[in-house]
């Protein structure tokens, strides 16, 4: 409003302040951050998509292959009664199959599929470009920055609960 | 696992990307660190308390006396069907209440209530007392920096859209 174009980033900050408590909260605005993301990702992957939770999941049994369940239920902190499903529509997408652990009759590892990894490397790249056009007016620095608090945050909890 | 204590923040974000693509993208990382301030808020706020979107949603009410409730959706980038139940709640709890708007009899403002305003500040004070515990690894400067890059890239899309 004022119309100086020399306005930097933390002035903006400091101005939206002033609109209220909300915008000074850091889970507010991860949340809205987010939801940025999360448009993006499903509109991305189209109506029949995988969700970001699924994809996440298919990325472990992909890198990780023999992985099971338990294993990507806390890799991703989500509970595994919610991971049982999300499970059997990747299955029956044909991306992944359960296969038993020798030794082991209780637990079956996830395995994913020629098809599945094939699908899952196309996908990543679509994912890749998903992420550099919600984060296109952030520089490179400041994108590492990000990933470096928000993984900061993340990884020195768990050495606090450990 | 090296026993060093010596390793720096950006060392730790290198190893753990030789773990795998979903750790090197930034609407994972984002979900991760969201799902901490969501769980620690659901316990803060008790089992019959506010859910991070309903409390937004009172803060703006509190702050933005006759707000209508497409504002309270646009600000906070929620369907307004969504919305609704949520009014509900907040008007059952006694936090707010609905009063006609003068000259436009198709639309009511919401109204925070004294006891609402009272139980707002001191919701705000057991919020800002979570994000402290749960940005404790985080010094000032890095919460002010995560902060200003949080709202950049969601202030920079808004500018992009309009």
């Amino acid at each position: 409003m004022s119309g100086s174009l020399a306005r930097s980033d933390r002035d903006d900050v400091a101005r939206a302040r002033t609109d209220g408590a909300l915008e000074t909260l850091v889970g507010y605005n991860l949340k809205r951050a987010y939801m940025l993301f999360q448009t993006d990702f499903r509109e991305t992957m189209g109506d029949d998509g995988l969700t970001p939770r699924s994809f996440s999941a298919l990325s472990l049994v992909v890198e990780r292959p023999g992985i099971t369940q338990s294993d990507v239920s806390r890799c991703l902190g989500i509970e595994r009664s919610g991971l049982v499903a999300m499970i059997d529509d990747l299955e029956r997408r044909g991306h992944l199959r359960r296969v038993p652990v020798p030794g082991d009759r209780r637990v079956q590892a996830l395995q994913a599929t020629p098809d599945g990894c094939a699908a899952y490397d196309r996908m990543l790249a679509e994912v890749r470009a998903h992420e550099a056009r919600v984060l296109a007016t952030l520089d490179a620095d400041e994108r590492e920055t990000l990933v470096t608090l928000l993984r900061k945050l993340r990884t020195a909890r768990k050495d606090q609960g450990e």
